[in-house]
């Protein structure tokens, strides 16, 4: 993280952050693998089936795998994570094009002072197009050290200098949502978002990038980085669940 | 409950159950308050709104206020319940309407041999039709006593007879999804339903009976038996949610 | 079309109407594979892409087979189908399953007389229950034609009964919402459903038995008549799209 | 629009250029009156209830506005509006929130260079907060003729330096997804949008600014003027459904 201090028009100092990460917090949470096969049973065994909801989930394993391959999605659905983001306004551009499962609230541009934290590609980043990619197939290489110390000094210098600029408009006493209309879509921004494991795993087949998924995906890398971290909670959380998420091909279900 | 014996042509002896009440189970629940507000205030406060998650909603009530007067329903999504449901098909069939923020999972037909229980109006149900009333508003009145036992007598009957004949075709050969084509639809039937108290709200406000709603509802009765536990469970959870629906009018954020 | 007259015992007599099809009429529509490639094409076009939407699609047959291929499913929902569905009760339980990209509006028991229709299998039905299915891959296998006789007499006796009981019950002053309860879900229902080339391709992906699908399922007969019905017609309206979700394992996009 | 010739680093020349407009155009569409009301007949009349497609629906108008009153929402989905729309990307982060009954395809700056085309406020755009203004309710001001003049000339500033900072990047072989980061949330995208009338009614109720609607709502300006053009459509095309939507206060049903 760095952070340089910078003077707007009218005098007053800022302290401009510049980050590499994507921060996903898990807030809250009630999901279980016990869940899955309650629901499930719900079809066969009827009301009996709740007993299932506090049994041991590992003895069936093999009816989470079947719902898995099969595609029958909705006993994924009883359960709930609310995550806390902090991401760059050009990740949640993606983000809210998820409409079915997901809730959303974010930080507002026109009711709140946008804070001063810009996010810059890290190290690891690959910045090059391939000459000759493909809209939908694009391929990407890294930069040269080189090329990454000039695009982070680039695009530090239009973060402080729009950022300066925002804060002077709003000591013009213009509105903060009029004031905000030329910052970057680098500016970070919090929401929390909140889904269920049918709709996280149709996120994570979309935004995560592997290559033996049964349909791969070139997600953006900065959503990439929000879906690992999602991933591994959810991995954690409902084991089984995920373990045959990840052997069936990464299809949503 | 009434239990009656009836064999079917095969020989065999079913005891027919006989019920007037709809069950509304909470199995699992994420719901708070205070996420309501945390969401809420993430537009004014970016990521610091975390500290509202752990805090006591008492004191942000006036939000809450403001929101459901509002309109403002997102921050009303961050929550979870889950419920076990056991009512009979005529139920499912309003309930299944409902496809926003809500997820389900029922017995199936297909795949199970129904059990041999049966809805009956309770003493209570109004039977009558009002004459002259008008699709949209219909207005019932109670039946007298012998109204109401002429008709479960009568109803019983059927239950008796189709159940029986059911059972009869299972025994056979048919295929489950065959024999039931004539049971009734007075039959019960068992699911899971997941909502979020936003879901719930626009639920409630359309499926329980309040002359004093904003917008007043005819529903069946069945259907607002269940929300009526729907709608106890919900006000002891989220009390501060529930008493901001309640108080202006009940109109769904 | 077999009609039966039956007597209730208020003396009127009431015309019982016995049928084993499932109507699907198109009522409306808005359907062109050319949608698709304009709205594929705004990505990388911008508002350009709107001179796709009156070209002739054949040429961009390439785009909607990687569309199909690579599950990029938005480009599918500028369009809209708008189906007049006659269908017994038990058809209409599964396809309200359907809440994304559908919406619904079907004849109501609590404002209307049902009318005497009810479904009875086809001679082509395949009736009786390979022993050992198992539930989610249930096998069914035809019946005689004996077997076929004795249910259709079975199945009509029970229709015939309970609509002069239903009819009875209502001349009695009985609520329709009442008076219906022990009618069965072979009565035939109507509604208007309306959905779009992707909602639509999910309902059959999952409502088609094809063993050649990706992904292949087990539909009940009866659902299926209905999906083939729609099928026809969306092959007929958007040839291009149709052709790309048969080449590609009929997988939902 | 104002057009300015600007030259990047790589001494190439770029027209930028200013608007202040929102353009929205209907592409397609399938929305009668009478749709609504042969799906709200549906429920008393069944199949039958086809006859209304065809039919006036002038003589139905009571019918329409007793469903708007009483907020029975579903027969106003079996329509379809198809909008192109180009606006700024700050436009699309409200708009992207509308889950329910909308389709987005949007320009992608992954796959597409963006176009120079930024917005200015217009000179009747409020630019000024009201001292004391609250969050979820601020009141603005219109700004004196030098305040509009300094703040255009600002932001074409930051517009003409930042789109020649992309370009270089671009020309230096940087991926568009990173060259494009600092660009800000004022530069034009373009999309297609479907909806119903249900969820456009719905979304005009939020983005239109009413004193007199039954909840009213203080949208941002650039939303508004979407809505506005939407609402003009609207109201030709399905001129009772409108008409019932303003009488009864705005509320989408």
């Amino acid at each position: 993280m760095t952070v340089l201090t910078a003077t707007d028009r009218s005098g007053t100092d800022h302290a401009i952050t510049f980050r590499s990460d994507i921060d996903v917090t898990l807030m809250d949470s009630m999901a279980t693998d016990a869940s899955v096969i309650a629901a499930a049973r719900v079809s066969t065994q009827g009301a009996d089936s709740a007993e299932f909801w506090d049994m041991d989930p590992a003895e069936s394993k093999g009816l989470i795998k079947f719902l898995a391959r099969n595609r029958h999605g909705t006993p994924f659905e009883h359960n709930s994570f609310v995550f806390r983001v902090t991401a760059p306004i050009f990740v949640y551009r993606e983000w809210h094009r998820h409409r079915v499962g997901w809730s959303y609230n974010e930080e507002s541009g026109r009711y709140k002072t946008l804070e001063p934290a810009f996010y810059l590609p890290g190290t690891d980043r690959k910045l090059i197009e391939k000459p000759g990619s493909k809209p939908g197939n694009y391929e990407y290489v890294p930069g040269t050290a080189a090329q990454h110390d000039w695009l982070v000094q680039d695009m530090m210098e239009d973060c402080v200098n729009l950022y300066t600029r925002y804060q002077d408009r709003l000591w013009r006493g213009y509105a903060k949502e009029v004031a905000r209309m030329t910052l970057p879509v680098n500016i970070y921004s919090s929401m929390y978002a909140t889904c269920n494991a049918r709709s996280l795993m149709a996120f994570l087949s979309l935004r995560t990038e592997r290559d033996d998924a049964v349909f791969p995906s070139k997600p953006m890398r900065e959503i990439a980085m929000a879906s690992e971290e999602m991933e591994r909670i959810f991995a954690e959380t409902m084991p089984i669940t995920w373990a045959a998420f990840e052997e069936f091909g990464r299809v949503g279900p």
